[in-house]
């Protein structure tokens, strides 16, 4: 009665659609015994207790689109703290960072417009500013605007230069002052997407790249996914005043506005007295987690692969000396109950194959240790 | 520094995208003292206790894309219970309703696509299909094919069968007949939504037209939001084989998956052994408060305007004698303490003025007293 891709009617841009591996990624997470190294998972351990029972009932009722009041102030305070000059009337609260990602792309992106990111950069957003048309054109962080002479400039530039996903690379300083000047002298919208600044297992500088820039229009979100729990679907973004308005009215058409029991539990949360004493807690909890896997890989595949110790975030990017692609070896590891993330889908246009990324944070000790163990039999 | 409207770099369909008139409603309604007829709002005191102390704390972590499976069984088996047989795979977990308009509008329409719909319709729906380029096609429901030979049938029709908003009206039986019939005859993709089929006051026929369809492809979508809670974000639908995996892909772009707190408490009063009892009561409640609204309205606005006793939803249509717009109206009336909707914001091309939709569920009986009295004395 039915076949799929043959509906007459569907949209052109449906034609460039496919199953995302993050789905793949999703679905066999809940598969029990599974060794997931595949998403960005958080220890399910770390997870705060919820607690309903002070909730105010008018929070059930539909609320702004914005985000709630008291959760805009806070975050924008939060935001002062760490060097982004914003206020509450600037932010809007997001469905999870990923909406965020949505939004700009509509903002931003017909068929044909230019955006820059780094090669490789974070798979999702990649699939959504393709589906909306972009052509992409890649940027070095040491010099990113290389090439933007003669019109050539993007309309957007998208970067996570805190913990790179997937590299784990941290921007130093110099380049995000040269990031901010490019943007700046070339009338470049930045699209800072910060997921991880809170797990820093060293000291760098994690100023956003946003509190840098002096003239052009800008996006910078972040998550509570990574630092509280993503099931809550909880990020926020703050924007120049040129550009929040259109996304407030963005956000209204995508989903009225966010959920606001996440919204009231995130911010308790925030204005919880032990907050930095249970971030610092996550950090030690992943920083050990870190070097364990570190130790593992060493151990396990020093002769077979290159990586750098990331000084935040929650993967591994590993180069496989034999370079073989390893989008090929995905459907063997998961039936041997090892789940992880070929590094090609990251690549926005060629991929570099004999990359893969492992997530450190989510498997305990020994799923650990048995994971790293089958992936090196794999890797033969 | 900045300015809005000027930014060279957005995109070409912003350009069209105006701060909603849902926007405002949604900013007044937690407003001390506003009496709200505006927005489609539950009475606040039917709102469900909400205890989260037996999550399941794996519930935190990222889950799947298309919802909790035990949600989406539920879910496959309520609605065979009302006439639409599908398998939980064709159920998509959604964060609230209308986030399957921005789905659907993505997988159906290019700049041009014919989108046939009521006038009026549910303002919302026309800003995101408008947003994403539609060309709007009207269609009355007594006759929905008429126009439709000679190749000019629409891509997908979009309608709101069970207590229509702004309307109110019910299909008979006749109606969905003939909907079905046509969109099989002309192979056109049905878009139903359904979020008001729980509050019906009388007896009508509310089996979806969805379930009467033979060949052509389907999306059917439901709330929770008038049934249980809005602030939760909850919605779902399903679609038939062909669309489904298609809408799975664009909501892991849009938000990777829906927030599993909300998903779980919505699945334990879905299966609460007192469920028909608590609807039975909502309805009750919803009744006796239509009742007292339409007493309110013969009293006080009986001369001035035209409606009909909606046999189901949230709202009264009226059709002043006047026929003045009632836009400009509605600063005075939120000055005053008053909100409600315009009538001409829903009509997809030339509004028809004179024309407001009333919410009855939200404001209690005194607040509806005041409410009707301050929209007489506007009204002159």
């Amino acid at each position: 009665m039915f076949s799929t891709d043959t509906h007459p009617a569907l949209s052109r841009r449906i034609a460039g659609l496919r199953a995302s591996p993050i789905r793949q990624i999703l679905s066999v997470i809940d598969q029990p015994g599974m060794i997931s190294f595949a998403g960005g998972l958080p220890a399910t351990e770390t997870f705060p207790q919820l607690d309903l029972h002070k909730l105010p009932p008018h929070l059930l009722q539909y609320g702004p689109t914005e985000g709630e009041p008291a959760l805009r102030k806070q975050l924008a305070q939060d935001l002062a703290a760490i060097g982004l000059d914003c206020k509450p009337e600037q932010v809007l609260i997001l469905s999870g960072s990923q909406q965020g990602i949505d939004l700009v792309a509509k903002l931003f992106v017909d068929p044909g417009t230019t955006v820059a990111l780094e090669s490789p950069s974070y798979l999702a957003a990649l699939e959504v500013l393709r589906f909306f048309g972009a052509r992409f054109q890649l940027f070095d962080p040491s010099e990113p605007a290389a090439g933007w002479r003669h019109g050539a400039a993007p309309a957007l530039l998208y970067a996570i230069p805190t913990f790179q996903n997937p590299t784990g690379r941290c921007y130093s300083s110099d380049e995000r002052a040269a990031l901010a000047g490019a943007c700046d002298a070339y009338g470049v919208t930045l699209f800072e997407d910060d997921p991880y600044r809170d797990l820093a297992y060293e000291t760098v500088d994690r100023v956003p790249v946003c509190a840098r820039l002096r003239r052009a229009s800008w996006i910078y979100q972040g998550s509570f996914s990574k630092s509280f729990a993503p099931g809550l679907r909880l990020g926020y973004l703050v924007a120049s005043p040129d550009l929040l308005p259109h996304l407030v009215n963005l956000k209204l058409g995508a989903d009225l506005h966010s959920n606001r029991l996440s919204q009231w539990l995130i911010l308790e949360m925030l204005r919880d007295p032990q907050r930095a004493e249970r971030l610092e807690s996550l950090v030690a909890t992943y920083r050990h987690k870190r070097d364990g896997f570190a130790a593992l890989l060493r151990q396990r595949l020093g002769a077979r692969a290159q990586w750098e110790l990331p000084p935040g975030g929650l993967f591994f990017w590993l180069r496989l000396a034999s370079g073989m692609d390893t989008r090929a070896l995905l459907p063997e590891a998961i039936a041997r109950g090892v789940a992880f993330m070929p590094g090609e889908n990251f690549y926005p246009d060629a991929p570099v194959t004999g990359t893969l990324r492992l997530n450190f944070s989510h498997a305990d000790a020994q799923q650990c240790e048995r994971g790293v163990a089958i992936l090196a039999e794999l890797l033969g």
